[in-house]
């Protein structure tokens, strides 16, 4: 087998090698424009605000599939003690944890997934090595996204609570949901996909969320891919382990993690899952507005291919 | 000797405890209010967006001062290549990083600094354990910061480059740099105080950061509690390493700290530091503008004393 | 409840407290005398060589219980490359490892474990602090453990192929099982215990090993205690998860880690497990001879309160 | 530049491949028979023991050249407490650790290092990966080392205190030290050399061992390979931060690590820095018999590339 020709072909239409130059390590988020900022802002209304991040903890996201992507451990450095060289009354406590960068709610660099050896703008994958990590778009890369965000409830616009495992998230979908929120979308506005599967997670069956079932999980589509490119938009998030579904649809797994593929290497689009959009879903569905200024500053480590980040919806 | 007295006496009298019930683990974040996000969100007028974080690396901030306050390490676990049980023709990294949560740009948690054995809200220091962390005021506790942001930029104030090592940021400091803002300060609003340390950083001599010049660093002094408490501001980040000054302004080392004792027991206020004022504070003196809507979203991280954060500020 | 009277009496009957002087942190490594060095050796009689330590590896040992007791992490920080100081033709790979100091097979420093706020030596267990760890019996204290060690077959002795879960080792296995060796025990040997659970792991099934089966789990019960100390070994070491069994034999919940109380504050003695006896086991009933020259030497961390060995037994 | 053609001839001269079959990971370990073992046995006359590990610290051996070797961080994941499942009177401490494998005292793995893109016994170096390391000759292949271990003392044998830094020890030197001791290497000895530069780091100098003075370290030359070579040593553990001399004697950087390569790519034999024989060497010369019995039992961390370990030395 081989991956598939017309996911390849896909690859070379949505490519933005070049668009923005021959050095740009900033893929979509090009399209962010002080407009974009702008028409985020206007979607403040009332003052609300959503964490769309999950919980960090030890028993978090992370199940032991792929291996080596490990939950945060938390120890402390120091416990209600002060340092020798640092007297007074004063106790502190100070904290140093390990994680893998992807564990829980994350961005992905544009580094972070590559084929036949390219990452997004050409550059060899072998700019990344584990002295010094990723030199090309690595995620010190990432700039703060602060730009409009919709909210795609795609259980809801479909009448059912929960997406069924194995359930691609396909164009039509996307349809479907934007057609309830009656928004137009704009360049550089970031979609925020629901499946409902971190519900699962926050309800206490991680593997579920996980695992999904017999071997399906929930996600997005090769369908996605050309919707997001024919719309410009800067980035596309969602709530589920995974970001794609899986098996493949086309049922070569070749095929496996084309999204990722497409969207990272040839779109150099901003991406990223474990995102949790229950609570913002909620009031969504209860005032109708599904537009926000979203507003997700990765952390900026030198060379690291995804980050973690708090995101935040404010309406 | 002990605690001095006229800071024993400040603590009291800046006390929020009970302020917003007795199991209030929020402190000033109550002050942000819908009126506040509004306020904050009337200061974007351009779109310029400024993360106010410095780069997480493996020679970052931290010194070996205090000892047990780490950079980032980062290791791939993997590196161009493909899960075992994941097929296809891409390749992915992974990494894994290990860091202190305050190693560089973050957020205090309230558990952070204690004193007489007491946290936040008269909880006693032993809710912090090394299983699980603190069990009150982790930084899981922390919600998004949403609100209106002011810079004072206090050497651009004073007519200098930079503050001399030892200056103790005062509340004359902050009028001075406030009146040049022309801004009225509102509840739930958030100070940025810019020192001008960060740029020793940015330049290269870490040293002088983090442990400026003949023992002394630069840093708040204890008037600025008062004056963040008089005006019920939701928070102060500054961009120096140690973020109070060092020596104790009283000359009494048992007041070592003192600033983030009464800051973070007594007033539960929100608090951080090694943030980078610099770009934002070159556009403020060029367009005369010192607010912005300043959305800072740290890491959930479950148990935690300190968080890392990206800040960003929005004009 | 409280502790059991009759343990807390054993315990003041087995102290070495003050035995060996009031600053002694060695324990019963003062027991290995030239002496028991020399008789160790005596035992090497063909050369064959027995590591006596389970692979630290990602999937290895622990479960997850008890709380924060994590696997070996592997990730290099450099890969088949060189640094950016260092030129040439050479290819180098670095590794950087996490894991819990008693991970896999170690022994316990004598800090690891106190009761009524004391440690061995009546130091008081605020001498273990998160910034340094232990300042009193810190692992490297541990000094290597050179001498003859006697293999205790329990399950060989008593006819079954491993002990049922729940199975407490007593003072009568000892005695059949060492019945069964002919060796006289003699002041400064060390005691080699198998149970056989260590087979479940190596057989894959870790659950088994670490959880047992039906709440029980099998180890050496307080009668061992008084065995050790009346005949000055200096130390035992055992092939499963918790070393002692559980729940307690008495079926009181606060005589929970007995053994440990009582060996390691009050008799001062070297204790470990996750030991592998399988291979040695089948080599000493194949030979009838059933001692050893044993060497642990284990990683001398400043602080640590365990630490992992590889203990080697040579015949 | 290339690699100089007397050393590559030089590798293909010592080279073991395909000695001890083609699936041969073991390497010089191969020459530790049972007569090795007895022979080691045999130097165990008065009973004393000498640990040659340095003590692993915070603020130890590794300086940050090269970038990428950490020393160890030691954080409590308990803190003389109870895990909520395990109750009783007990107190209990758990310590995390962080570390490079080759931060103190450790050996190397055979996959350790390569050149022309191969490892021992011809295997290519893409079978280290970061998700999951070495496949070939990972640290869990070193089995522990039992053998007579001979102490070459060079500075006492030049008769200086230490050597110059930048000094190459070389064939002559061996040499020189070996008569002083009067022992016949005979096949399957492991050779410690001392230099003395352990000395420095013992005095707090750590800039001095692990940087040498004007960009010159002591330590092995290119000489002693073929020393080792052609009298079947079974390894050569050195006092020294960087293993062999810096920078190389040809004055060729293309040269650098040629020792390195040689020995572990070429000659697969066990090799080793950090190494600590101060006391032992003191001892040596206090009775003239620099012969003893060795155990050095590395961690076994599957697919770790060095270990580390905590050598004994028996005489």
């Amino acid at each position: 087998m081989a991956f598939s020709q017309e996911l390849r072909d896909l690859g070379v239409k949505v490519s933005n090698w070049g668009r923005w130059g021959d050095d740009d390590q900033r893929g979509t988020a090009n399209l962010i424009d002080a407009a974009a900022v702008q028409r985020g802002t206007a979607c403040v209304v009332g003052g609300k605000r959503f964490s769309l991040a999950a919980q960090l903890r030890e028993n978090g996201i992370q199940m032991g599939q792929p291996a080596g992507r490990y939950n945060v451990t938390l120890a402390p450095t120091s416990l209600n003690e002060r340092d020798q060289h640092a007297p007074g009354i004063w106790s502190g406590t100070d904290d140093f944890i390990t994680m893998s960068t992807c564990a829980g709610t994350h961005i992905d660099a544009l580094s972070h997934i590559s084929y036949d050896g390219q990452l997004y703008g050409g550059r060899p994958n072998s700019t990344i090595s584990a002295r010094g990590g990723a030199s090309w778009c690595g995620a010190e890369q990432l700039e703060p996204i602060v730009t409009r965000g919709v909210l795609l409830d795609i259980p809801r616009a479909l009448g059912v609570e929960r997406l069924e495992a194995g359930h691609a998230v396909g164009a039509e979908d996307l349809d479907t949901a934007l057609a309830a929120t009656g928004v137009v979308i704009e360049a550089g506005d970031v979609i925020c996909i629901r499946t409902g599967d971190m519900a699962y997670y926050l309800e206490g069956d991680g593997k579920r969320y996980a695992m999904g079932s017999d071997w399906k999980v929930t996600g997005l589509g090769a369908s996605c891919v050309e919707w997001f490119w024919s719309r410009d938009v800067a980035g596309a998030f969602v709530d589920t382990y995974a970001y794609e579904v899986m098996p493949p649809e086309t049922g070569n797994w070749d095929d496996l993690l084309a999204v990722h593929m497409l969207q990272l290497r040839d779109m150099g689009m901003l991406q990223g899952q474990n995102w949790d959009f229950e609570a913002l879903a909620t009031d969504c569905a209860d005032d109708g507005r599904y537009t926000f200024l979203l507003v997700a500053a990765p952390e900026p480590i030198v060379g690291a291919t995804s980050a973690p980040v708090n995101p935040v919806a404010i309406k």
